[in-house]
């Protein structure tokens, strides 16, 4: 059962393409993740809302990546980023994907 | 730019199987609408947390669905669900997907 983890923030007025550009240069490893299948970075239509969502093949897989050496080095940098950039603190939901529905081909 | 289309319900203790169920066995139609992708059916950790969730190839291609008759057939039920069901007001939010990245094969 496919698993969805996304990490809500809140970005400051005025630091939205500083807050991107640290998307853009990041290094996720995450491309060679056992169970990993895609991330999106969001925005949303309220100011600074922002978020990373990625799609997992299961719950196992994200969590076996939260206890691994490239979960550790995709996050190195995160302790780098100024403080002021977020409005707030960032929240992380979990989901279980109950129904799948696909275009028609 | 695809584009993501979030729900969320928040459902009343006690009545989480029937909500599921209602989207089990709903007619959405949406299987053969112009820029539809995926439909996902989100239940979050939190308890009566719910999100549908649908991935859009574009903005457009989701209010071109709003204003369309498999739209107001879709949504032809929704006025029967009883409201006691919920908790609280769904809240609508809309994504613009920045970046993606994908597994590596």
């Amino acid at each position: 059962m496919s698993y969805i983890v996304m990490n809500r923030f809140q970005v400051a007025e005025g630091r939205e393409s500083e807050f991107e550009e640290l998307w853009r240069t990041r290094e996720s490893f995450l491309d060679e993740v056992d169970g990993f299948e895609i991330f999106h970075l969001l925005r949303g239509d309220d100011p600074g809302e922002y978020i990373s969502h990625t799609i997992w093949k299961s719950k196992e897989a994200f969590e076996a990546w939260i206890g691994s050496e490239p979960f550790v080095k995709a996050h190195a940098r995160a302790g780098e980023t100024p403080k002021e950039i977020f409005a707030g603190p960032a929240k992380l939901s979990q989901y279980a994907v109950l129904m799948t529905q696909k275009k028609k081909v």
